[in-house]
C-alpha cells in the first residue's frame, strides 16, 4: 500500500462509496431532466438522436464533480478520467507509477443512458502501485451499488457479500464454456469489411454459442449469450454469479486477462489484466473441484475461450 | 371489458400488483436459499450446472402460488401458466375465448436465474376477450416493478409514469433502425446447421448492426445491440426509453407484431401480436414528426427491420 495506511484506506473507501452514490444521483438527475418536462423541441429531439451532446455534458459534469471532490479531499492523489483517457494516444491507461491514482469513468454505458436503457453506471477505481485496491460501481437506475476494498471484501448495496455464491464457491463446469453465461459486447466498429473487427467478433460469438462439435470443433455451447452495453456491468453481473469492475471482481476472486488469444494459447502464461486495454476476458470466482484448484479451473476456461475467439485489432482503444 | 366492470378492474389490478411483488420475493428467496448456506455438496453443484432441477422447482412453486391465489380470489377466472403452455402442442397460447384469463410466466430468464444474473422476472398478464388489459412484471434482483392497466397508464415502481419520455414522446429516428437500441435473444437452438435458426438469427443481428450501405444495403447501424436473456425485460426496457410486457408496452403506446417478415413486407398489413407466438417484434411508443404520425413511424421501423431479418422456423414454440 506504499504510503497509504490501513486506516487511511478505510477512510478513502468510505469516501469513494459516498462519491459513487452522489455521482449516481447526478446521472439519474441528468436522465430525468433530459426526459422530463424540459422543452422537447424538434431541436432537442435532434440532439437526442445524435446523442452526443447530452452524453458529453453529463460525462463532463460528473467527471468534474468527482475530480473536484477528490482534489479537495486528497490534493496529492492523481486523477485519471475518461476525458484524459480519450485524449491520450496511448493504448493503455497511464498508470505506471506508484502514486495513488483515481481512475474514473463517469458514465459507462453511454448508449444505454441516451436511450434510458437501465444498464449504465459510474465507475470509480482507486489504484496504488498499479493495483486496483478500491472499486465502486453505482448503477442508479437499477438501485445497485457494488463496492470492494482490498482485504475488506466485495459488496452489493453495502449489505450482501460478494460472491453471493459461497460455502463453498462452486467450481467452474467441467465442460466450460458449456454451462457458463457468456457476456460480450458488439462495440462501435460496424464496418462491413471482410475479416474486420465486427465480423471477427461475431465469428467468436457464434463459436461460443454453437453446439459442442459444431463450428469445426469450436462450438462452446454456452448457457446464454448476453450483451448489456456496459463492460463495467458485464463484470459486475458475471461476478454476481458468485461478485463486480476489476477491483471488485478481483477482490471476489475472479480472474481477468486479455481477450486476444496469444500464440501458443494452450501453453502461454496467462497475463494479468492490463488496465485500459479494453479487451478484457474475465472469469468468475471459482472454488476447487476434486481434480483442480479454483485458479486451475479459471485458467482452463481462459484457454477454452481463447480457442474459440478471434484476435481483434484496434488502432485506438475503445474504437 | 365484457363482464368486468371498471371497479372490478381496479380491484383486480391491485391484486395483480401485490401478486407480482409476492412472487418476486419468492424468486429472490429461492435464489438466495440456493446460493446461501444450504449445503453446497458436489451433488448440489452438479444439479446447479445441469440447472434443470432448481428452475423446475422454482417455476412450479411460484406458479402454484400464483394459481392458488387467483383460484381463491377469482374462482371463475381461467389460468394459463408456463407449465400448461409447455405441455401444449399448439404454437400459440390458447387464449381464444372471452373468459377472463390469467397468463403467467413464473420465471422468465431462467438461465439468468440459475447464474444469479439479475435479469429475471415474474410476468403476470390478465386477458379479457383476447386483449392484455393488465400486466405486472417484477424483477426482484433489480428492485423493479412494472405495471399497467388499460386506461390507468403504465408505471415503474408504482410511481414513475411510463413512458418516461414525455412532453411529447419523441418520434422514431428518420434513419431508423439507425439510432435505435436493438434488443434480441440468441435462444436455445444452437445447431450448427447451414441456414438453421442460429445462423439465420446471427445473420439478422449482423444486418441490424452493420454500417449503412454494408451487407448489400441491409446494414441497419443500430445504436447498440443488446441481449438480456429475458424477452419480458427486453420489452420492459425497450419501453423504458419511452414502458413493459405486452400489456405494459401497449398501454404505453408501443407496437408489437411478428418478427417473421411476411411476403411483400413493404406493403403487407402489419398484423397484431399473436400472444404466445414467441417471435415478437416490438417498437417503442413514438410521437409524431412533421412528416408522419407516431403509428406511421412505428410501421416504418417494422418494415425496415423486416427488410433485414430472416424468417425463423420453430417446430415448437420456445425451442
Amino acid at each position: 500500500m506504499t504510503a497509504t495506511s490501513s486506516d487511511q484506506l478505510d477512510e478513502i473507501y468510505a469516501f469513494a462509496v459516498q462519491l459513487g452514490k452522489d455521482a449516481g444521483s447526478m446521472l439519474m438527475d441528468a436522465a430525468r431532466s433530459r426526459f422530463g418536462d424540459a422543452g422537447q423541441s424538434e431541436q432537442a429531439i435532434e440532439e437526442k438522436d445524435s446523442a452526443v451532446d447530452i452524453v458529453t455534458k453529463t460525462d463532463e459534469a460528473v467527471e468534474a464533480f468527482i475530480k473536484n471532490s477528490i482534489a479537495e479531499k486528497y490534493p496529492r492523489h492523481k486523477f485519471l478520467g475518461e476525458e484524459s483517457y480519450s485524449r491520450s494516444s496511448s493504448r493503455d491507461y497511464l498508470i505506471t507509477d506508484a502514486a495513488p491514482t483515481w481512475c474514473v469513468d463517469p458514465l459507462d454505458g453511454t448508449v444505454n443512458f441516451t436511450h434510458l436503457f437501465p444498464m449504465f453506471c459510474v465507475s470509480i477505481g482507486f489504484i496504488v502501485g498499479g493495483d486496483a485496491v478500491i472499486g465502486v460501481i453505482c448503477a442508479p437506475f437499477l438501485n445497485q451499488l457494488f463496492s470492494a476494498c482490498r482485504g475488506r471484501g466485495a459488496w452489493l448495496n453495502e449489505s450482501l457479500p460478494l460472491p453471493l455464491v459461497r460455502n463453498p464457491v462452486p467450481p467452474l463446469p467441467a465442460q466450460a464454456p458449456s454451462g457458463c453465461v457468456f457476456s460480450c459486447e458488439w462495440g462501435k466498429d460496424r464496418r462491413d469489411t471482410p475479416d474486420g473487427n465486427m465480423h471477427r467478433k461475431v465469428e467468436s460469438f457464434v463459436n461460443m454459442a454453437a453446439e459442442i462439435g459444431g463450428r469445426g470443433g469450436q462450438g462452446g455451447m454456452v448457457h446464454g449469450v448476453r450483451s448489456l452495453g456496459s463492460a463495467t456491468l458485464d463484470l459486475a453481473y458475471m461476478a454476481m454469479d458468485v461478485a463486480a469492475g476489476i477491483a471488485i471482481l478481483q477482490e471476489a476472486g475472479g480472474l481477468i486477462t486479455t481477450a486476444n488469444p496469444p500464440k501458443n494459447s494452450d501453453t502461454a502464461a496467462i497475463p494479468d489484466v492490463r488496465l485500459g486495454s479494453r479487451l478484457y476476458l474475465a472469469v468468475r470466482p471459482a472454488g476447487p473441484s476434486p481434480t483442480e484448484s479454483g485458479r486451475q479451473g479459471q485458467e482452463r476456461v481462459v484457454r477454452e475461450v481463447w480457442r474459440r475467439v478471434r484476435s481483434l485489432d484496434y488502432a485506438r482503444p475503445g474504437a
